[in-house]
């Protein structure tokens, strides 16, 4: 079998990505376009698979073509790799699908060696540049091939610089370096307990493997982790002849962006260095120029790389981010690439390239990643200010935004603190309903236990705050009301900071800055809404969560959990004495009490959504979440309803159970306890009929029975929903159209879809749930078990929060088509938290959903995804 | 449409059993056979179906179709229903598919008014007899069709025959029950508030409903729900013209075997009595005499009767229970069946009639019910003991047998008491792994929580302990050591007694009579063997259960589970030292000290098991349950790691879960903590290097690893036993076969069995958790929810007892095909509970499994259900 392993630069182009890296099409699609671009190749993609299957060892096969690349660009330089009178120079440097700045390795000035240095200084007549080039090879070899300790070398350069009095790497004279780099070469030998290689070729294989290597480092490991980028896809690796920027006064480097990448303005934005190789200015030893000084400094080079990176601009449609190298008075691109950008800088450079006529409306959308339109919602840090400060642990970024407060530790404690004006943020154990109202009181929650579909992260991101949870190296102790971490000690009223965005945490107050949506957010989002198919609804417990969902744009509401309710405190003790009921008769006693607080909650929800369809699920959680823990609760409760405290004790103690998330919840209750669903079901339609005379105008609820299994216990909840529907009509003379369907969140609902869907005429996938299930991983508990599974490379993502399309996925689309073979029309969307995930928005599109619902602070995103969802699948039809 | 609903006996026979229900179709059969049947037609159980779907109204197309057989048995006896003259009286009796002793209703008479009841004293010339007919029917039709309580009419017999100093009711005089008739009307009128009706073809349409309603009363729902009838089946409704065997001495009424239904005799059984009805046999008012007294008696009608029966043995090839009654001297077949019969019978019967070379040893293995054998293997209650007391409560009969003992509330007392020679009881909220000991020391469980498939279930079963579990209305006082149950305390030391095979619980010692196992046994499983396509296999994890499991006939084990070994004694501490281990340094100490236990049980089980295979899981339940709860363990555990208790404490509240079941167990664990699973692999291998050198055999373990849901999650497993299989193997210098397979047990490994199965070299369904997790309910809080389910008709039975064909089926269904898509000859059992229950079998057999796998005491019922479900398909095909 014959395998291309290696492309010459003007073997390639841009769409060759996957086979050569970002940075490697680039460079061969620059050099297409006739941008002066140094001679070099790309080792694919595939050639590092090929390496990790093959015991992390070059082939023959592999190593025999890129000698051969090395050859051609010996013809092309003239220069001659490892020779001692010509010698040709190389970088080497690692290039991924996706550019993953920062976190993989580089190699410069590669061929060198005591001989060839000689020659270099020759050549360039630059004994001082011949030799600073030679330390700085031999340090970033040792670093980058060996693992020696960058500041190994740094300390021997210090150490030394201080002896001569020297403040500045200028200061240093050729001899100087000379001994540097005898002493640098001492430092590898010491270290590696060999010589430091002489042979190029050596030199250059070692430095291949090591790119390879670098995409297991740790910090790889973690970005792809944060970026969702899979291990297999592995990285290339671009091998160029060396141009230098360091060869005196007539040579510089440069960072260049074709528009402003924080803001968005049309303006050319970067930075230069004269004398200086591309690391100089990353290390910042001196402070480099803005771009536009260059303008006098070298009016040509600047006049042609304005031009250029026009001209780039125009090609690739983005805002561009290049690197670019001065030799001698001669221009050479090192690579470019589209930009990063932040969400605002993004949303503009969308908007006004459509308006420029650059590109149009379906291109702009494909530009903005609707992860980043979080930025645009939620109070962030600023990013200066992080730079300076080291967190005190990390755990899951539950939800995102970034928060500062005095810490307490139970939701009393802060919804008190929160009163009095304080900021907050709530750490616990783990959440539970009782805890809202703190956690609404707290800027952010903090969570030892569970994972991104924990209670905390779901409540969290509904409510639009901050969330960190899992973080499992907490230690609290409640008696003396504080908590450990990594050996901090963190007490009731001390600040700390959680970033939900990245899931650090840190023991400081720090400032945030409060996003500001500009007129570009509006205007995107409208074109965006031209090209989804998909309707986009919210989760939506109260009110304020439907009023938010709306001015974010959410079409309906897909998912009000009538539980949040029952936590408020003019209501929680009806609800507790409901459930600590011996019979019907007080059951319903209970529940007659509560109907009316439940439908005024219902009727300001239709107020506020008017006439967008509103999906209300019966009841759900096991009743026990309800139940007080502490005594004084219970002696209330036992003199309000004339019972022993041991009584309802022994009664709150039976409802224990040992796994909750499988017990006696959902349409279970409704079952056993059919007089809960009738209240509910009288709430909801009285509601509905009341606001509708008061607005005039048309509401059909959707009600919607959860934790479904079989269609005679769907049926059963139905008639109860059918014969009080019938009842309330009749009181009222007035009836309406309402919906009656289902939750597809347990396995044999999904499997059993199509009897189900005779009777259901709507699927609502409960996927926290049907995830939860299909794996056997209960999501409260998932967070050190995913932890082990993510980094012993075995899950390539959380699947709690990112919808599983083998697994879970399989599934759904079972349900979907048996669904559908029993009532074609049934409307069928997903209300779990993977609604606003765009990976898994994407697959809801492709199986042809009609909606996904998903908290109110993630409708932009949703929306953005669905359209990209819908231009993709356009794309590849 | 024009539907059937009537059928005569004439146009019937005994296939038509579903349509006729048993009865019916047995009268039908013998009308054809040409016996001496009274004429009469059936209404079918569609017509129940029927009426149940239209509001439990006759349709007039229904009643015109009973008009229609009424004119039809008018024509055949010349008799005329409602005449004053020469009327017609008839019995309305229920008859369902599978005769339902006892549980639904029968009305006799029917057709009396004033006016007929004198024309048939008048016919009969017995005036006595003819009031004495119409008192029953006042009674029998006031009780079935409107529900007045019996007591209300005995109890007024009883004060007129009190009055007058009667002692029999044979000392009635024809005035006296003319009395009572017109006192029964009273009180007919008096709870019904109109008068008791004398059109007899109202009186009909009413006995017809009532015994279609009757198929939804509470006794037969409980048979129902015992006997795993389908709620679907409806009874039909038998109406036939009366015969009486109270007309004189000439008369008289009898209930006969074929053979003896306890011990299998061939010898005819039975009991008749003269001039009575059949109800005065069940009633015990008089003592019927022994059948071979008839002989004497009434040497003609013996005679004719013992060649009918003769011929209905032969015709239906089983033993027939036959009711008869005896006119004026004529000989009246009322039904045949094929006799209910003890286990011993069942067995003996079959035997010798192949024996006898009436029948093939096919059908003789047909005729044994599996679920029976469970009477051969385990301890019963004498049933005429039990008929005399009543039981203070019931609940799941989670294993079977009867136990009868002290009570104690933890382990710890139970195997002291045990210990002291005193049978004990253990009673407790739910069991968990640590209550192993008090476990096998008690004679019988009693939980408060827990199905079928609960902890406590699944291990009684496994030592074939009796255990009646989930009795929800139990509230145990653990402080004074008692509980309550329905108004009954019981303290520790009390007695108490258990029926593990109906779930009853009696507050007394009852004796128990141990098991005889006959020769018939043996014979009749070796036959079974013969037939079967599966491979039987036992869970078994401890070197008794193993040798238990052979001894039943188990071909293999299927299931070792290793975490019970973990409880005993000598290791337990080990254990949690290994457990609260801060690292893998740590760990590891304490697993190399469990290693030789672990490697000694399993050489224990080579041993016994021979050359037959052994599945080995790895470790599976969650950390935490090894835990201690006391203090005192803690501190012995502090001292020992040289830590402080309250580390300790933390660390192992560190490892609370929420929901257990999705917790931190089965393979994660060994993805946790390699370490683990390394040191099991060791324990396997060198226990069968061990072993194979000692006996000189061929040993071939087979590794199973639980809980998987991905490939590479497999792999990751997979390779640490491959890699210290090596180890092993080169230590050695010897090597030995073994396979690694996995439990399928979560919906997602069934979804993706293709991938799976590429690696893994068996498969095994873990029934339990994947109906768990495919139904979402929980298996230890299942109990009352699935009450209620079964109670409200939305479940007809337990599916943690009995596989759910239609979705755990379907997963598995969908699994074994994905599975041998990859892997063409992959191994393909199920381990889970029901692996024990012959429904389940049959579904395996028909899915084409390779094994099944029960606890010991169910591989006889696992057998014949195998070689059963063989030869039903094969007589489909």
């Amino acid at each position: 079998m014959n395998n291309t392993y290696v492309y010459m630069f003007n073997e390639g182009n841009a769409s060759m990505k996957n086979l050569l890296g970002g940075k490697g099409a680039n460079l061969a699609e620059m050099t297409k376009l006739g941008l002066p671009i140094p001679f070099g190749f790309t080792i694919s993609t595939e050639a590092c698979t090929f390496y990790n299957l093959n015991n992390k060892k070059i082939s023959e096969e592999m190593k025999n073509q890129i000698f051969e690349a090395i050859n051609n660009i010996e013809r092309q330089t003239g220069k001659v790799f490892g020779s001692s009178d010509n010698p040709l120079l190389v970088s080497v440097r690692s290039g991924a699908r996706i550019s993953m700045p920062g976190m993989m390795d580089t190699v410069l000035n590669l061929g060198l060696n005591d001989d060839s240095v000689k020659a270099l200084a020759k050549l360039t007549k630059n004994e001082r540049f011949a030799f600073d080039c030679y330390r700085r090879f031999i340090m970033m070899f040792g670093d980058v091939v060996t693992g020696i300790s960058k500041s190994k070398f740094e300390k021997k350069l210090d150490e030394f610089k201080e002896s001569k009095n020297y403040k500045n790497d200028l200061d240093l004279s050729a001899d100087d370096l000379k001994f540097i780099c005898s002493e640098f070469k001492k430092i590898y030998k010491q270290n590696c307990e060999k010589d430091f290689p002489d042979n190029a070729k050596e030199q250059l294989f070692d430095a291949v493997c090591a790119v390879f290597n670098s995409w297991d480092n740790p910090r790889a490991f973690v970005y792809r982790r944060m970026n969702d980028i899979p291990y297999e896809w592995g990285t290339a690796v671009n091998v160029q002849s060396m141009v230098f920027g360091n060869m005196g006064e007539n040579s510089g480097t440069g960072v260049v962006f074709t528009r402003n990448p924080s803001t968005g303005e049309n303006k050319i934005y970067g930075e230069y260095m004269i004398n200086a190789q591309g690391e100089d200015v990353v290390a910042g030893v001196r402070t480099p120029k803005p771009f536009d000084e260059l303008k006098k400094e070298m009016s040509n080079i600047y006049e042609e790389f304005m031009d250029l990176a026009n001209k780039l601009e125009n090609h690739y449609k983005d805002m561009q981010d290049m690197e670019i190298t001065i030799e001698n008075g001669k221009l050479y691109f090192l690579q470019t690439r589209n930009g990063k950008r932040t969400a605002n800088a993004a949303l503009r450079i969308a908007v006004e390239m459509v308006e420029e006529g650059l590109i149009k409306k379906e291109e702009a959308i494909m530009k903005v990643d609707p992860r980043q339109l979080d930025q645009l919602l939620h109070p962030m840090f600023d990013n200066k200010i992080l730079k300076s400060i080291t967190p005190i642990g990390k755990a899951l970024p539950a939800s995102p935004g970034a928060a500062t407060g005095k810490v307490y530790f139970n939701a009393e404690d802060a919804k008190k603190a929160g009163n009095d004006g304080e900021k907050v943020i709530l750490v616990r154990l783990e959440t539970s309903p009782e805890d809202i109202e703190g956690m609404f009181a707290a800027q952010g929650i903090l969570t030892v236990r569970g994972g991104m579909t924990s209670h905390a992260a779901v409540v969290a991101r509904g409510m639009g705050r901050c969330c960190v949870s899992g973080c499992e190296d907490i230690k609290i102790d409640e008696k003396n009301k504080n908590f450990s971490l990594n050996n901090n000690v963190i007490c009731e009223g001390d600040y700390i900071s959680l970033d939900g965005s990245t899931g650090y945490i840190y023991s400081q107050e720090i400032k945030t800055v409060e996003p500001v949506i500009s007129g570009n957010f509006s205007k995107f989002m409208q074109w965006a809404d031209e090209f989804k198919i998909l309707e986009i609804r919210a989760n939506a417990d109260t009110p304020q969560d439907v009023l938010k969902a709306i001015e974010f744009g959410a079409e309906g509401i897909g998912l009000t959990r009538t539980e949040h309710m029952f936590f408020e405190e003019d209501r929680i003790k009806k609800v507790r004495m409901m459930i600590l009921s011996d019979n019907e008769k007080e059951r319903r006693k209970a529940l007659n009490e509560i109907m009316p607080l439940q439908k005024n909650d219902f009727k300001e929800i239709y107020r506020i959504a008017g006439e967008k369809p509103v999906t209300i699920r019966l009841l759900d959680p096991p009743l026990h979440e309800f139940l007080p823990k502490e005594d004084i609760y219970f002696q209330e409760l036992a003199e309000d309803m004339k019972k022993s405290v041991n009584e309802l004790k022994l009664k709150a103690s039976s409802l224990h159970e040992i796994n909750p998330m499988m017990g006696h919840r959902g349409c279970r209750l409704a079952v056993s306890y059919p007089e809960i669903a009738e209240m509910q079901t009288r709430a909801i339609l009285e509601a509905a009929i009341e606001i509708k005379r008061e607005l005039n105008i048309n509401i059909e609820p959707e009600i919607m029975i959860p934790l479904v299994v079989d269609l005679k216990e769907f049926n059963f909840v139905k008639k109860i929903i059918d014969d009080t529907a019938k009842i309330i009509f009749d009181e009222h003379d007035e009836s309406l159209i309402y919906r009656v369907g289902t939750m597809i969140e347990v396995p044999r609902a999904a499997l059993l879809s199509n009897e189900i869907a005779r009777e259901a005429e709507f699927f609502s996938f409960g996927t926290n749930d049907l995830t939860q299930l299909t794996f056997g991983l209960s999501r409260d508990d998932a967070g050190k078990i995913l932890d082990d599974y993510i980094n012993k490379n075995i899950f390539e993502y959380d699947p709690t929060a990112r919808l599983d399309k083998n697994g879970v996925g399989e599934l759904i689309k079972i349900s979907v088509k048996n669904g559908k073979s029993a009532r074609n029309d049934i409307k069928i969307g997903i209300c779990g938290e993977h609604g606003g995930d765009p990976s898994s928005i994407e697959f809801c599109h492709e199986i042809g959903l009609n909606y996904v619902s998903c908290s109110p602070f993630r409708v932009p995103i949703a929306r953005l995804s669905a359209a990209q969802s819908y231009l993709k699948q356009k794309d590849i039809k």
